[in-house]
């Protein structure tokens, strides 16, 4: 079978007007609702033109997305090891990917997703489906606690990423991997596994 | 003394300009070499009339800002009180603001200065001076180590307010104030106090 690569030219006006309708349909719907069928609807185009153009519903939404990295590639991959040391392989993995090309391309994606209510839908979705949802999977987490953890560990995640890269604040900013995933990587580990106080267990108190 | 406030009407036009080159010259040159007289001359106004409308130089960049809330009235009071309980203090005081109606108007310039490079200089500056130096003050850290440990506190706080008030990411969004006190109080104690390891003291590592 030969691969197709996304990326060639083809009809240009028809992949933006797929985008677009895309980003759309996920922003409106979320991303678990949203079809192939009905971005395909929303661009005016036959579904199998989207299929054509980028395969599977999630290499769409990366590409709606400018995703520069894939996170279904890379989380698994640094999640797999002892599970003591999650936290510190999560903030390497997080450094070691924004300190490189892609982080360039990953800070305009952040930053045009904060931006706006709709735009930060879209980056809801992604850090849910691509980010979350995957990391769960791959850690040991008891079902009922697993939510807010996995968005505790996203705070610090994304607070890491603004402090770091958006705002640039020093010493932090120049600091290496080795400094923050000794000072960051056991707070992570804590939202993973310590025993939470009672008042955790019913997210409304 | 008859005390005047920043916001009768006065002349709008002279108002925007010296705001429009306050948020300049504090972009350009940073909060602590920004002067006065520097925006004054880069509005075309007499140093007094800034004075006039806006006080003092802290008035101003608060205004320059839209700072909903004053962050030198907040620290100090949110801050004192026993020392092993400031990691629980920060977060009510982060969680009680940006809950308030003030959190409408924190959000927006939160957005509006993650939102590009210039903005985000300016946001910069308001953290630092604002907020990381006040804090340092009324915590009692090491020196050599103070500027880290405060960024890294930053990384927490502002990651809580990406994933809560923007990402709106659940069930984190809507947790109650002592569920979330409870769960990231102790982390960023120990951003505050945990003795670091070695390789933390050299930044450059």
């Amino acid at each position: 079978m030969v691969k197709r690569s996304g990326r060639r030219p083809g009809n240009q006006d028809t992949r933006s007007s797929i985008l677009d309708a895309a980003r759309r349909t996920f922003a409106e719907k979320g991303y678990d609702k949203a079809s192939i069928r009905a971005i395909a609807g929303d661009a005016g185009v036959d579904p199998a033109l989207v299929h054509h153009y980028f395969g599977t519903k999630e290499k769409l939404f990366l590409a709606a997305m400018n995703a520069p990295i894939n996170p279904g590639e890379l989380i698994p991959q640094a999640l797999s090891g002892p599970r003591e040391q999650a936290g510190d392989r999560l903030i390497r993995l997080v450094l070691s990917v924004w300190d490189s090309p892609a982080g360039t391309a990953a800070l305009a994606m952040f930053r045009s997703a904060l931006s706006n209510e709709w735009t930060a839908r879209l980056l809801r979705e992604f850090v849910i489906t691509q980010i979350l949802r995957r990391a769960v999977a791959e850690l040991v987490l008891d079902p009922d606690e697993a939510p807010l953890r996995s968005t505790l560990v996203a705070t610090q995640i994304a607070g890491l990423m603004v402090a770091r890269y958006v705002l640039k604040l020093e010493p932090l900013a120049s600091a290496g991997i080795d400094t923050l995933a000794a000072a960051i990587g056991p707070n992570v580990q804590r939202f993973l596994d310590d025993p939470m106080p009672e008042v955790f267990k019913s997210p409304g108190a």
